[in-house]
């Protein structure tokens, strides 16, 4: 007889006996391997994760009290307890959940979340406003220790100190975030979190508050003291908070008990829960890395299932990057907690003392990454694309103002799939071309990203390459790196009817494109552009010559994007041509299957055909 | 005999006794004050750094030993001692110094800055590329505690502490940033920083290196445990730094001595000293406010020069929120670290509860509000322009993805002058217009930015306002305030020859200049096309089918910017238009008076008149 099936909502579950809980984590990790071994997604801190969502909707009043997740990838038992379980086999696919928590998806989810470190910020201004509207719910952040690496935490967490106002922090310490722990605070924890302490904290936890009544005001001022020493918390209380834990996260008893406990304590309060990543899960276990996002896999065995043979974007990088390094010891590389998704665990494994790992902390790896250049090192600073959103400012003010020579590696620019919105790394042509001084370039394959490095690395310049996620084209990678020509692009293949200015990975479709034209009667040159800034304009000059109609086509917004920038120039010195732009119009792209997702913003292969024979008509 | 005139660069200054450092600290002072009153500047924070400066000149070997200023504002003195005092007097005019360092204005500039906390994270930039290159130079930030607000400043020191390099952080608390102190770090500060304490731990500081020395290695860990209840340092010490003090920072014989003995300390290190802010000048100790950063003043009495008598955009913004808010007690309004720059005192003095200050901490600022909004507040926003920079990915992920209505209020949009490239708020428009579900206006005058907020707080929708720094253009405010149609802009002056689409306050020069025109035979209309986003594409079809002529005109970068979206629309949808764009070309502003600023870049009235008949003659 499982429980799982009969909970529609948080209410139902209140409304059954705690010692049904074990056996309801059980049935949700259940529900949540096999899921993600179908659709992919975050596997690991969602497991890791069901013990403090299902003693959280047990203990608190859920829609009512307010429980915000950080990142939001460990949410997945919240979405099964919150009445979505019968749609939960379409998450992450198009049409379907969302990976993360969502506003707009259900009244439980009280504030969404995909980029790391905003929850305490989010729960204190839903704290404050609970505040003026002299409501009195309560307020849940649910932050992982990764989450504590990125500084608009702490800024959130100062001024919650200050505030004084009731809101409840949970550490979700799972002591391995997204790849490997980093930070001092980090390592402060780790010394302390040996099962035996966890085990003696609790017990002083417990008692804690009882103590803490019986005491006068200067006693406790003194035990408070005397526990900061024993206690990990001393950080956490310099910023105005209560702090309490650790406590065992996975333990759905203790859970409730130390919830029930700090329902009465006022004021911020951080509870520190350490869980494992994976749990209940063997393989995501063994290996939290592989496990905290996957794509499809065999349950029995953990191993992957996706496609595989082509070289992707990330490999080609991280392997150009590794032969780069070891001609010039000059060349270091930083990642924002991400080296197996950036592809610098190779250089990493080769070059330690080069390599840096700052957390989750893209503001201080951009400006870290300046100071390298200007003490003359060679910095290539790797990131996603959407985080890149975090260093706009350092890039312009430390970076490109100084015209210090930092080499950003975004990866993932462009639509990621089924991630969504959150993630997909359609902006960083519109809130970059604009900077002074900066070369941005977008390889058209694999093997064009590897010399595009060379060249970007070479340059003394700050400069931005941007490649998409996945699979390259299957194109040869050459042995030898050379430096190409900046600003310069070159044609694919010339047509007398119209030129597609193509960019990035929208070089290949555009080209297929053009042969499904030709069978039509339309013969279409194509250009790849390459580098977005410098504009290669005597390449736009010389395809006007030829016809004065140009495509434009990328995988980024059209506002602001590429495809303005060669806007600009026409309308700036070509009076008499004629462009149609293809990209992303002025919404949100949703999640889903990359391929589907080209298709419905109108720049795949079949929607480049599509548009061009449209625009011919008008 | 004056000491100051004899010092050529700090090589200089390192030959001079001792005893003649207070007399050198007087003079230097003497200087600044002079040199502040004519030119304005960064008076408090500059006066209260200047023993600071001074003794690190004296006791390390600039510029190989790299010193590196946070925000940079309190760098006078450190112009003074390297190499600049004839220059000095040019300081903040156009060509002359600039008032932040800077890398290529001299060699003593390690790294060059503008925006708060960014110096720990250039600094362990540096330090590592030093270690890198087996160099064994030393390398010293030197931030404000103000700058502690910000959160990347805590993702550096995080990296420090795991790093272990060696480095040297002075925590200069002057007890009183850019306003007020907030946060619960600062909170903890002030408690401890009595005068008594003060000199209690200096007494411990210069006993403690020995006593350290004669300790074994468990015995000095438990000191360090114990000091860390009697000094303020546990949160540095948490991270993995060393911490020394508090010591009077204006005691330059403290220093020398505390100085002198942390140079044998390892690994990362952190000296808190304490400052006066305004030190030496009596109106600026009284007033630190008032005297962080000021126009041009009265030396003997500290009354300002500057003109007065128009009302300023930030005036006509402080009091129609005022009113407002006297009308809807869910509007609430936050500020980083700006409230008197702002204009949101105001505001803070009527409704002290509906008030945040959040520190310098942009990030936290926007998530704060959408969490805010979430829960039903009406959050205002109120950030310089060039500062929104650093919540770029937050107004994007946060806000905007989820609709949530809050409004920014960016002061300071366009160029500042005197600040110059750091400062400069002309890229909003090209990182904000890319993001969907945004509104973003700018008023061209100050009675429409109060119809505007209005708008904005009406509209239930992400909203930016964006508004120059400094005098508006002399129209009456209107008592009441009415809400605007979205997306509508309106008819100036109508011409037959071509229009010009102003935005903002480029909408009154553009005025002006049609006047201008109009004497030279070409009659130009204008429009004040008020939004940038929703574009109003109704009413240039309506210009359009007046002249194929348009002229854009803003203070924003032309990449990316208004002008580019005009560009969008018209080869979009109108392949006949001609389109002359004045705006910001691809290079960095630099710094001097507004007017000839707009000048240089070609935006002043003059410079629109010249322009478009320049374009005519093609």
């Amino acid at each position: 007889m499982k429980v799982l099936p009969s909970i529609h909502s948080p209410q139902d579950l209140r409304l059954i006996k705690k010692e049904h809980l074990p056996t309801l984590c059980q049935e949700l990790r259940d529900v949540i391997i096999q899921t993600a071994s179908k659709n992919g997604g975050h596997l690991g801190s969602s497991l890791g994760a069901v013990e403090i969502i299902t003693a959280l909707h047990y203990v608190y009043n859920t829609p009512d009290d307010q429980i915000i997740f950080d990142t939001g990838h460990q949410a997945y038992a919240h979405k099964l307890l919150t009445g979505r379980q019968e749609e939960f086999a379409s998450i992450r696919t198009k049409g379907g959940l969302s990976g993360f928590p969502k506003r707009s998806e259900s009244k439980y989810d009280s504030f969404g979340a995909g980029h790391a470190s905003t929850a305490v910020s989010a729960a204190l201004g839903l704290a404050i406003a609970r505040d003026q509207q002299k409501q009195n719910h309560r307020v849940i952040a649910v932050v992982g220790d990764g989450c504590l690496t990125g500084g608009m935490a702490y800024e959130a967490m100062q001024n919650a100190g200050l505030l004084r106002t009731d809101m409840l922090v949970i550490l979700n310490d799972n002591q391995m975030f997204i790849s490997q722990r980093v930070g001092a605070l980090g390592t402060a924890l780790t010394k302390l979190l040996t099962a035996k302490y966890v085990q003696l904290a609790e017990e002083k936890a417990s008692n804690f508050l009882k103590r803490f009544d019986e005491l006068g005001n200067n006693a406790a001022k003194l035990a408070k003291r005397a526990r900061s020493i024993l206690f990990p918390g001393t950080l956490f209380e310099e910023m105005g908070f209560r702090y309490f834990g650790p406590v065992d996260g996975n333990d759905i008893n203790a859970l409730l008990e130390v919830l029930e406990t700090l329902k009465t304590v006022k004021g911020p309060v951080m509870l520190h829960v350490v869980t494992k990543k994976g749990k209940g899960y063997e393989p995501a276990e063994k290996n939290p890395t592989k496990f905290h996002g996957v794509g499809i896999f065999d349950v029995e065995t953990g191993d992957s299932l996706g496609k595989s043979g082509t070289v992707t974007f990330t490999k080609a990088f991280s392997q150009a990057l590794v032969k780069l390094a070891e001609q010039d010891d000059k060349i270091c590389a930083i990642t924002a907690a991400m080296p197996e998704g950036t592809g610098l665990d190779a250089f990493r494994d080769k070059f330690p003392a080069r390599y840096f790992d700052v957390g989750i902390a893209e503001e201080h790896a951009a400006t870290f990454a300046a100071g390298l250049a200007a003490g003359g090192s060679k910095p290539v600073v790797a990131l996603y694309s959407t985080f890149a959103q975090r260093c706009y400012d350092q890039i312009l003010h430390d970076i490109c103002l100084q015209k210090l020579p930092v080499v950003f590696a975004l990866d993932r620019a462009g639509l990621v799939g089924e991630d969504g919105p959150t993630h997909h790394g359609v902006f960083d042509i519109s809130f970059l071309r604009s900077i002074p001084n900066l070369i941005m370039a977008a390889p058209a394959d694999e093997n064009e990203l590897q010399h595009l490095l060379k060249t970007a690395v070479s340059s003394q310049a700050p400069f931005v390459l941007r490649y998409p996620r996945g699979a390259g084209f299957g194109i040869p990678l050459d042995k030898e790196l050379k430096v190409l020509d900046i600003g310069k692009g070159s044609w694919m293949t010339k047509g007398k009817d119209l030129t597609i200015l193509a960019i990035g990975n929208r070089v290949y479709p555009a080209l297929k494109a053009a042969e499904q034209l030709r069978e039509k009667g339309v013969d279409a040159g194509v250009i790849n552009m390459r580098f977005i800034k410098p504009l290669d304009t005597a390449l736009i000059d010389e395809a006007l010559k030829r016809t004065s109609k140009l495509v434009t086509v990328e995988d980024n917004m059209l506002a602001g994007g590429f495809g303005s920038a060669v806007a600009e120039y026409l309308v700036d010195h070509h009076k008499n041509a004629h462009l149609l732009r293809l990209g992303i119009g002025d919404e949100f792209v949703q999640h889903g299957k990359s391929a589907l997702l080209y298709d419905q913003v109108g720049i795949s292969q079949s929607a480049i055909v599509k548009h061009i024979l449209q625009w011919k008509i008008k």
